[in-house]
């Protein structure tokens, strides 16, 4: 199994900066998925697992993202303005790929890559955390499990998730929630998992369930015994 | 317009050597697209497009297979075995993924992100030839125009080739021939096409068509009008 985290981090490292937002902002989830990293590392360390994360925040240049998308380098998150990410050039754009995009997706291809020559044929999952309030609506969703749509079985591995987690677990999860592949999130997917026919899912878990250290362990608790079921019965079909 | 020849040479150099093949066998169309390079530059020139092809010989790795593809360094090609390609271990084929897939792809990778970047929004054309005699079966047909068929769309701009070709050429031009993408031969279209839904199309040209560089020349006067027609009527639609 292989972790990615695309959302690990809300650094703002030279020569970005802080893009003009105070610490309130850069401590929000439009910076990073608050608890992700934590999540993943815990998953990581259960299932003996490899695992790949952002070294800087996604206002700098979103991994999720293509370069042409609106939420590459947004000029506004939800209810926040981006100041930083106002009036960039195109080859102000070109850097942030240069610095961000090429080296992130290489680095996870070779992993990639490295697993299928070894004759592994990895799952992929990547792990997110969703704000518990969104434009003022509350979200009654726990656990989100999403898949990309672009070939017949790319659904199988997360509904078998699903299906695990309903059964060793009282987390509300749903199918393709808060959003799915049709809202642009499954990009990297596209590229590193469709491909090559791995089996992957997308977790999207709520940030409240996992706000401090101790909340990520006791999520991982639960969560790491459900991807097994999962990769078992994946296998097992 | 971005080009690319994944089968643009047949170099083979230190560590790997010629595999045990005689120089016949290097200079057949098993370690290589004979003719391809020579085209791809022809039509760079001409549409002063940017071409990406790659430095070894495919039967080192094939750029456009999977690692995990048997065809990605194929123990037998045609009808010559490759004796250097035989009882690979996993730290081998892992060893020339790293030489040659790796760098390869996280360089067109970025070539492409840069244009996306850039607000531009290439369409890839891959180059490649065959050979007129398969397995003692002469082929008849002349130009192959092939696409992936991942995503609905996806033959628009092969369509669109394959039209201007009939158009304003006398050459022998079908769909998807003489092999097609259920044959693995879109691997490099998925990684790097698909997943920013470029437009795109696969080139195979009847080896005997580009046998020097004068007849490449002359195919490249043929094909170039062909191209920015279609790229014409792609833009209209």
């Amino acid at each position: 199994m292989l972790l990615v985290c695309e959302h690990a981090s809300n650094a703002f490292p030279p020569p970005w900066g802080d893009l003009g937002l105070d610490p309130a902002a850069r401590r929000a989830h439009i910076a990073w998925d608050p608890g992700a990293l934590d999540l993943a590392r815990a998953l990581a360390q259960r299932l003996d697992a490899c695992l790949v994360h952002a070294p800087v925040s996604r206002l700098i240049h979103d991994l999720n993202r293509a370069p042409d998308s609106a939420g590459a380098m947004p000029q506004r998150s939800e209810v926040y303005d981006i100041p930083g990410n106002r009036g960039l050039t195109p080859a102000d754009r070109a850097a942030r790929v240069a610095a961000v995009y090429d080296p992130f997706h290489a680095g996870l291809s070779a992993v990639v890559a490295r697993r299928i020559a070894l004759g592994l044929h990895p799952v992929m999952v990547t792990v997110h955390s969703f704000t518990p309030v969104w434009h003022g609506v509350p979200r009654e969703v726990e656990l989100g499990v999403i898949h990309d749509d672009t070939r017949p079985g790319d659904d199988r591995f997360a509904r078998a998730v699903l299906a695990a987690a309903w059964a060793m677990t009282d987390l509300r999860a749903e199918l393709n929630a808060p959003y799915s592949a049709a809202d642009e999130v499954t990009h990297l997917l596209r590229l590193h998992a469709v491909p090559y026919g791995l089996p992957h899912a997308m977790l999207e878990i709520r940030n409240d369930l996992i706000a401090d250290p101790e909340a990520c362990a006791h999520m991982a608790d639960r969560l790491a015994p459900v991807l097994t079921r999962a990769l078992v019965a994946l296998k097992g079909a």
